[in-house]
C-alpha cells in the first residue's frame, strides 16, 4: 500500500468512531418534535442524508426523507410543504459548502424549519447558521475524498437517533461499533485483488434501505479516485432496465443484510447469467449466491450493521487508484470544498 | 430513420395524451386527505413517481415523496411512520410488475395506507388491488421500451394532481400541453447529430425538481436501448464528485428552466472547461452556455413543461440504437414485463 492521507484516514476509522461516540454521549440535544425531518447535504454528504434518513425513520418510528442541499436552494416549495413543522439536519464536512450555507439562508425566518447542523468544523459558516450543531472536530481529513467524515458523522446520527428517541437497546448495539470496525479494517487486504482486477471495466453497488446510501457512497468513492464506470441502484431496481449492461466485464456489489436475502440471491445468480462477476458484502454474504463473499462478522442487528460494509469499497477505490497510477488524495477535476456563487 | 415499434411510440405522443386529457377529465376521484402521499413504481415508472410527487407537492401544497416499489416490500417501516395517514399512488404500465402488486400486498389490512394504482392494462393484479385506478388502455405499447406509456402516466398524474385541488390556473395549463407536444415532435430530427455521434461515449444527464425524473428517465432509455455508458444526478450534485469523470468524449444534457438557469450556466461552463460537450435542453436553453441548445417552444409555466423535455432523449436513445445496429425494441437482456418471485 502506498502511504497517502485517504489510506491513513481509512484505516483509523476505530478510533475516530470512539470519539465520535463520546462525544455524541455527553451533548444534550434539544427537544423539538417535527412533523418531518429532513436530512440533506451534497454529494458524500448527500448520501450520507439517505443513509441517515432511513436509519432515523425506523429508530425513532418518525417520518424523515433526504434530498440533495440544492434542491432546498432551487425548490423549497417541492421540499417544505405549507402548514408542517419541519427539522433540516444540514451535512456539510468543512461546514462551508456553498448549496448547505445557501440552504440555511433560504429558510431563514421561517419559524416552522428548525436546523442542525452535522459537521466536522467548529465556527464554520453552517455552524453559526445552524440553532444546534454536531461538531466532530477530531475529523481532519487532509484528503480531497471523504472517508472517516462519512462513516463518522453518519456513525453520529445513528447515534442522535438512537439517544433523542430514548431506543436503549440500538444505542447499546451501537456502541460497540467501533470495536466492530477494528475488524472490519483488519480484512481490508482482501479487497485487493477485485480493487486491482482491470479486467472489469464497470463496477455496479446495490443496497436497500439504510444500505441504499452506503452503496452510493462506495460508488462515488471509486469514480472520484478513479474515474472508473460505476453506478449505484436500490437494489432490485436494477432489474428494471439497467441490468442490460451486465457483461463478462461487469462486476456487480450487492450489499446484502438478513432481511433481503431472499430476493438477493436470484438476483445474483440473474447477473452471474449474464456473464457479470457477483460479489456480495454483509454478515450473511455467503447465503446469496455470490461468486466472490466479503462476510463481515458482526453481532450487530439489521440497520446497525450498515457502517461496517463501507471501508472494504473505501479501500478498493483506494487500491484502484493506486494501481491505476492515480493520486488518491487528490482526484482529476475537484477540490476539497466546492464553492459556488449563490445569488451574489 | 427505421421502422419500429418503438419510433411508432414516440412520434404518437401527442394524440394520446388528447386522449388522457380526456380519460382524467371525466374521471370522479375519491376524496382524501393524507398527512403523506407517496409514489412508488420500479424502473421507469419510479422514475415517473419521482416527477410526479415533485409536481403533486408543488401544485397541491401537500407533502409528497417517491421510493422505488421494491424498498416497500423490503424496508416497510422505512416508507411509513405509525400513526401517520398514507396514500400509496403506484405506477405500473402493465399492472402485473412483481414488487408493484407486492407492495400492495404488504400493506393490504392497514387501514390507514390508501392505495390508488395508475397502469396501462384494465383488470390487472394491480388494478383489482387499489382502492382506485387511473386505467389509461389507450397506452397499448409493443415495444419492451416504455415511452408514451411514461410521458402518458406522468400526465394523468399532474392532470390529478391539479383537479383534486382544484388548481385551476395549472389545469388550464396542463391542457394545452398535447398541442405544444405535437410541436416538439416535429423537431425531434434534431437531436439525430447527437444522437449518431459515437466520439461521444458517456452521457450525463442532469435535472432538478420535476425534471429529477425526466434527466433519469432519459438516462434509461439510453442504457436500455444501446447499453452506452450514462447516469443522471440532480443537476449541482454533479459538481460534488462526479464530475471528476468529464473528458472529451463526455456529452452532459441539462435539463433546464427560468428557476434554475442562473446556477445552471456556471456548470455548464466548467463542464466545457474540462471538454465536456455541453448540452441543454429547455425553453432557455439557448441562454446557459451551452455548446448545443435544444430550444423548446413553449408558453407553459416551470414545472408544466417538463414532459415536452423528454421526447428528444427518447429520440436520442432509439436513433443511436439504430446507428449502431442494435434493435431498439428488444433491449439486451430484458423483457417486457419484469417477474420475481416473492414469498411463493
Amino acid at each position: 500500500m502506498v502511504a497517502s492521507h485517504t489510506y491513513d484516514e481509512i484505516i483509523s476509522q476505530p478510533d475516530a468512531l470512539k470519539q465520535t461516540l463520546q462525544m455524541v454521549k455527553e451533548q444534550r440535544f434539544h427537544e423539538k418534535d417535527p412533523d418531518l425531518t429532513v436530512f440533506s447535504g451534497c454529494g458524500t454528504s448527500y448520501y450520507l442524508a439517505v443513509s441517515a434518513a432511513r436509519f432515523f425513520q425506523e429508530v425513532t418510528g418518525k417520518p424523515a426523507l433526504a434530498v440533495p442541499a440544492s434542491e432546498v436552494i432551487l425548490h423549497p416549495e417541492q421540499v417544505f410543504a405549507k402548514g408542517l413543522k419541519y427539522q433540516l439536519v444540514i451535512i456539510s464536512r468543512s461546514g462551508t459548502t456553498s448549496e448547505a450555507v445557501a440552504a440555511c439562508k433560504t429558510i431563514a425566518g421561517r419559524k416552522e424549519i428548525g436546523v442542525m447542523a452535522v459537521t466536522c468544523h467548529a465556527g464554520s459558516a453552517l455552524a453559526r447558521l445552524a440553532a444546534e450543531s454536531i461538531v466532530l472536530d477530531h475529523i481532519k481529513e487532509k484528503s480531497v475524498v471523504m472517508t472517516q467524515s462519512f462513516t463518522n458523522m453518519l456513525y453520529a446520527l445513528q447515534l442522535y437517533s438512537a439517544k433523542t428517541s430514548q431506543n436503549d437497546r440500538i444505542w447499546n448495539e451501537l456502541t460497540r461499533l467501533p470495536e466492530q470496525m477494528d475488524q472490519v479494517i483488519g480484512q481490508l487486504p482482501q479487497i485487493r485483488e477485485l480493487a486491482e482486477n482491470l479486467q472489469y471495466r464497470r463496477f455496479i453497488f446495490l443496497g436497500s434501505g439504510v444500505l441504499t446510501g452506503i452503496a452510493r457512497e462506495a460508488t462515488l468513492k471509486l469514480k472520484e479516485m478513479t474515474q472508473t464506470e460505476c453506478e449505484s441502484y436500490s437494489t432490485l431496481e436494477f432489474r428494471h432496465g439497467p441490468i442490460s449492461i451486465v457483461d463478462d466485464r461487469t462486476a456487480v456489489i450487492l450489499f446484502t443484510s438478513e432481511k433481503t436475502k431472499e430476493l438477493d440471491a436470484p438476483l445474483m445468480e440473474e447477473i452471474r447469467s449474464f456473464g457479470g462477476h457477483a460479489v456480495a458484502v454483509g454478515h450473511c454474504a455467503d447465503q446469496v449466491s455470490a461468486d466472490t463473499a466479503l462476510v463481515i462478522e458482526t453481532d450487530l442487528s439489521g440497520s446497525c450493521q450498515a457502517i461496517l460494509l463501507l471501508p472494504h469499497f473505501q479501500m478498493l477505490a483506494y487500491c484502484r487508484a493506486v494501481k491505476l497510477g492515480l493520486n488518491p488524495d487528490q482526484p482529476r477535476n475537484l477540490n476539497q470544498v466546492v464553492k459556488i456563487s449563490i445569488g451574489e
